[in-house]
């Protein structure tokens, strides 16, 4: 793991601060203080302009263009278009000109920067004092918020204090189109309009035909004139500011956004919808929202938090991740997911990948339950293309997309889009989870159901047979390592596949006790054939898995354990990324792996597996890792921790809250790891917490870093939180609300209720 | 193998007779009636013009445009460019009018259509009556060859007799660079002119920059008028011929082409190069160059005729192959090679192939070994793009492309460009076969050691070891067989590569004695290391081989016994080829394969394997084959023939000489399988006759197809030509030169000189 920590910011228990402003740093800066609400994103870019390096990102999560993807052959199953997630509507647009001078922070003379992302309350602020070419200064204060509560509204706050001077100043603010090349091609402006009530434009994306609204209302007492400025792809007001010496003159930006993703909706119908909400919204008072929006942060924190004593890099970049993760998904919109990089950047282009379900989803199960059942709503609305996807490939089923923003398979590389058939026994994985820990039978029943029937019937058509045993696998498959590209019976595949399987099968029995008229409902939606789950029932108790009955190791595929030795760190550090210094066939033939894959089936299955199992095979794969996916390391701390290696837990978590904040990968610019910063919060409640979620009862077996004093972190479990504080000496839990909690602790069973106050444990 | 004939040429045996013009097969006539001289190539395309559905094609041997390969991502190793063989200049152009009316056989009245190529003398020839509107007749006749002794020389001959009237008639005769839309988008032209001595072209393609000079003089009784016609890319003469009643008019055009195929090359040069040549050769007359051109195809057949009694099908089919074998290559320029089409059509894009060393370069050792060392040598002149390829691969060494026109690997499907590594060491079984044949040592020792120590190189640098036992092999490797795309130890690779090097090591010895200075600059020019042939000899001493060693059965790839199996008749004959219809990762999953692989070892090195292990491999694979290569069905023919099972050698061969004149594979129209052709003639002369070339001895063993009376053969050996006549009691050999050759017949040794005379071996 030759990765190093980059600090740029400093470190706050409750705070992402920069002092002083470096360039060079500005575009990871840009994807460190980008603020989302589920429903749209922006990055912290800089809203006055700035001409030099940067990225503008005003997102809305599912919303994208499309281009076509070209190869040089073309065969069955290969994808012929990308869907990726772009840059839309600048709403932030200001310029700022005094005396006929135009602000700029890559050119003008700037003093005292300084920006803030308040983690308790989910505002960004920043500041700095402008000296203009005649000596005037100016104190500027930039403030935005997206709102938690009403994903439409994003609210900008200029305040601007003249330091040494009265006068006037000239601010443009309005709605962009054309922020830069790259995004501009992507639009046409179909109309905008400076009506009595609020400024508004409306754009369409070229090819894909999804369309964006976007309005805003200006407040300020002192505005002394205000015009009309369009051009082709923008829209604005030009503002004039009476400014007097030493007190501050405000202005408020109130915009409403509204994103229309059904490709085929008529524009004017979305110009009329848009200006109805914006109706509905733009009356709102900024300091209003503002309160509402905090006290949503407020309450995240008080029941949600997690702190570490004696360790305050860790303790912001936890709270870093579980601030990313509650603005990125929140459970407002079933029709939305969770891209690699959240809304923060444009890499991945916005997709979702089986991360949410491997990665994500636990946080939620245990943080937002709402959120959790949203994750996998959105799964069900996309079934039908899933059941397409599976036609493409010649089978029957649900097949989910490797990568997909809009359910349909987006991955340009057959070799991952064809191969890579794991992500619908994530999705079960998933079902079967969120069953196990929010008991919600109704989503069971009604929508989760339907889909366990297609993906078993994804898999038993697509399963193959041994000639020789007549047992079942899966053969030419990419498995969760992707360093292993066409390979027979990847053991973790054929494992989640046999306990998709048997899920299902007990899903069915239970539904003809309990709700048989749903069951027959599923049955005639599914067309599922009677010999169908006994089929599935033969080959998940004749799935073939690899393992080595005298070692206990499993195989990662046929062959993997005669594949040639390559000892990792032989490998000069320059040449990682691999992807990027190798030649790319090279990659596949060695016993090197990228990522966990049989020890991602001993976490997700951690129940399933003894303790010897587990060690002995960490200790085989472990060594021949090279954690080229930033997913890596927190899995092989949760392990490591497991098997009491203390030390190693602890090396492989030392960035995993960091990753972005420090840059460990050195890509931060592109975008937030949002789906590696679930797996930090992972790191700390499943590895030290030893949160163990897939058995019949909840268990935790706390360890304490030998670096930390204590640490305390809650889950949300029976709709009461349980908070767990973890010292050197004890682990101390406590429960908060109506229920009756069993829970496992260190081996033993406990029955915890509000009323029996802290259950100290000694470690 | 579910290949019909679609029987549309006339049976004959010394020629290829097309009567009445069927539109729907145009262009696959186009293609069955293709000329060429390895310098270049014309389809049989109406050169009067023609508006119906046709495939205009002039091609150079080697001369290519390029285009831009596209990815969906791009790793290292990757091919960036494809480099084509395009259509150039139409040097056959006519337009021919009658009082106005546009001659077209798409459009015009026309009868008794005639179309003849003529086998034994290498012309085409083609006849109609034309009735014009007015009821004007006039019996057309085309003629056209291209030289077989100067390669820069085409000709046409047009007659015209008008049946029932006199009058005039105009010609335009031309250079076209405009002849499609696709290639004309691929040509600037940069001069025209039209001088005392010829009407001459010049063109260079946009982007690879390569240049074609045309140029042509018209000779004729009749011509009463003339003068020049030029448009942006064309030029050309309008000619008046008069035309007296029941007398044939003639007019001959005399073309001279010029292909300038090095990139740099100053335009002005290639002008100047051009027009030299052509002076010096369109003086010469056509009745002249026709005679002498004939005679080179009096020489071919009676030297190295096949002859069949009892099959007349076969009699034609053999013949043409031989024909095209001869007319694509014959070793006048060893900076050219054999494209998968020759010069007969697009497809491939004229790039060379391992189908020259395993297919193509028998047939010439036996007929040309001119040809054999030109195709050799071609390797030898493209060694430093086959270094520079093995670097882009992360290795040393010479990686040959496995698609190319130029040495460049041009293959844009990584899967293919990157993991089938075995062209290589077919290259270096070329070197040696064509040692062990011709004994060509001033080759050896100059050219191909240094080929053999830079393709050692490669695979030692390429090669891994099996962890556990230390054994060398190949990982992540696509075989002969390209339905198994990733797999290791690919059973005829490793073997190809240990014979390779046991090869090159005992090249290295023989060189100590005989050329020890030649060995010295060998050392020097590839910078040969010490220890490298220890290396070498370590790793072809310790190469895995596959066997099972109770069986005898070879398994084709690590794990390739435990693939689930398919039984390929189950297949729907509609799927096939199965590579449009499938879903292309479900090609790759199964037992089933494309071509014979380990089968293609035990061809290759027959004489290394017994008989048994030859029995049981071919009964093993064969059913677990589906021929989707056009080479695949001779392979099967020639080892069925050898361990006795004659009615399957039979039907394997059934099509083999036919391929294209019946149109087997349905895709003639894009040009002929030439290098399944040169299959066709191993399959005589290997497979009926059971010719082994590749132990101490050669042998022959022939035996005869129930359907035939007699059929024989005739091969160039140590400077004399072997004949064998078979029929259904005896062999009969005779030898026509100086030598004395040791010939294997019947597992028994024969010398026999031309005084022994016909020596007969009775069946």
């Amino acid at each position: 793991m030759a990765k190093i920590a980059n600090r740029y910011f400093k470190v706050d228990p409750w705070a992402i601060i920069e002092e002083g402003f470096e360039p060079s740093y500005g575009r990871v800066a840009e994807s460190v203080f980008a603020l989302a609400n589920e429903y749209m994103g922006v990055r912290g870019y800089f809203e006055e302009g700035y001409s030099g390096e940067r990225q503008i990102g005003c997102y809305f999560n599912g919303l994208y263009e499309e281009t076509e993807v070209k190869h040089p052959f073309v065969y069955k199953g290969f994808v012929h278009k990308s869907r990726d997630m772009c840059h839309t509507v600048d709403w932030l647009f200001t310029r700022i000109m005094l005396d006929g001078e135009l602000l700029d922070i890559a050119r003008s003379k700037i003093k005292d920067f300084f920006r803030i992302l308040d983690l308790k309350n989910g505002t960004l602020v920043r500041e700095y004092i402008w000296e203009t070419q005649d000596g005037k200064q100016l104190k500027m204060t930039f403030e935005r918020f997206l709102s938690m509560i009403t994903p439409n509204l994003g609210f900008q706050s200029i305040s601007i204090l003249p330091v040494n001077f009265s006068g006037t100043i000239d601010i443009i603010s309005g709605l962009d189109f054309a922020g830069d090349q790259a995004s501009e091609r992507k639009w046409v402006c179909l109309k905008k309009e400076n009506r009595e009530d609020m400024v508004a434009i409306l754009g369409k994306t070229k090819r894909s035909g999804l369309h964006v609204f976007s309005s805003f209302v200006l407040e300020s007492d002192n505005i002394t004139e205000s015009r009309v400025i369009e051009d082709e792809k923008f829209i604005g007001l030009s503002v004039r500011l009476k400014l007097n010496e030493n007190e501050t003159a405000t202005l408020v930006k109130k915009v409403v956004n509204y994103a229309e993703k059904k490709p085929l909706t008529p524009s004017e119908a979305v110009w009329k919808q848009g200006v109805e909400i914006a109706q509905k919204y733009l009356k709102t008072d900024y300091d209003n929202e503002l309160q509402i929006h905090t006290s949503y942060w407020h309450n995240v924190w008080q029941n949600l938090d997690i702190t570490i004593e004696g360790d305050p890099e860790n303790q912001q970049g936890i709270r870093y991740c579980i601030y990313q993760l509650h603005q990125t998904y929140h459970g407002s919109d079933p029709t939305l997911n969770i891209g690699a990089k959240g809304l923060t950047g444009e890499a991945y282009g916005g997709k979702t990948y089986w991360d949410t379900e491997a990665y994500c989803l636990q946080f939620y199960l245990f943080n937002n339950p709402k959120a959790a059942r949203n994750l996998l709503e959105y799964r069900y609305n996309v079934l039908p293309q899933a059941i397409e996807r599976a036609r493409e490939l010649d089978c029957e089923g649900a097949c989910y997309p490797i990568s997909s923003i809009d359910g349909e398979e987006g991955c340009g590389a057959w070799q991952h889009a064809s191969l890579q058939i794991h992500v619908s026994g994530s999705i079960a994985y998933g079902i079967w989870h969120y069953d196990k820990i929010c008991g919600d039978k109704d989503f069971l029943y009604n929508k989760g159901i339907e889909m366990l029937i297609q993906i078993c019937r994804f898999y038993a058509s697509r399963v193959q047979q041994d000639p020789h045993t007549g047992k079942y696998g899966f053969y030419g498959v990419m498995g969760v390592d992707e360093f292993h590209m066409m390979v027979n019976n990847n053991c973790f595949l054929n494992y989640l596949v046999k306990k998709s399987m048997e899920f299902t099968l007990s899903v069915i029995e239970e539904m003809k006790v309990n709700a048989p008229d749903l069951l027959s409902e599923a049955i005639v939606k599914t067309g599922l054939k009677s010999n169908e789950p006994e089929t599935w029932r033969r080959i998940s108790e004749n799935m073939i898995i690899l393992q080595d009955k005298n070692t206990g190791l499993f195989e990662q595929h046929d062959g993997y354990f005669r594949l040639p030795h390559i000892d990792i760190h032989s490998i000069p550090v320059t040449d990682f990324p691999l992807y990027n210094s190798w030649s790319y066939d090279r990659i596949y033939r060695t016993d090197m792996i990228k990522q966990p894959d049989v020890l991602m089936m001993l976490f997700l299955y951690n129940q399933d597996f003894p303790y010897d199992v587990k060690k002995v095979n960490y200790e085989y794969y472990e060594p021949r890792c090279i954690h080229e996916s930033s997913l890596s390391p927190s899995i092989h701390s949760i392990l490591a921790a497991e098997i009491g290696k203390e030390d190693e837990a602890y090396e492989f978590f030392r960035f995993a809250t960091r990753l972005d904040l420090d840059d460990y990968n050195r890509n931060t610019c592109e975008g937030l790891h949002i789906t590696s910063i679930a797996a930090a919060w992972m790191n700390i409640v499943y590895g030290f917490g030893g949160l163990r979620s897939d058995g019949e009862y909840l268990k935790l077996s706390p360890s304490i870093p030998k670096h930390w004093k204590s640490y305390s972190f809650r889950i949300l479990y029976k709709n009461s939180i349980l908070s767990v504080t973890v010292t050197k000496d004890n682990a101390i839990f406590k429960v908060q609300g109506d229920s009756l909690i069993d829970v496992v602790i260190y081996e033993k069973l406990y029955q915890i209720s509000q009323s029996d106050g802290e259950i100290i444990v000694s470690r």
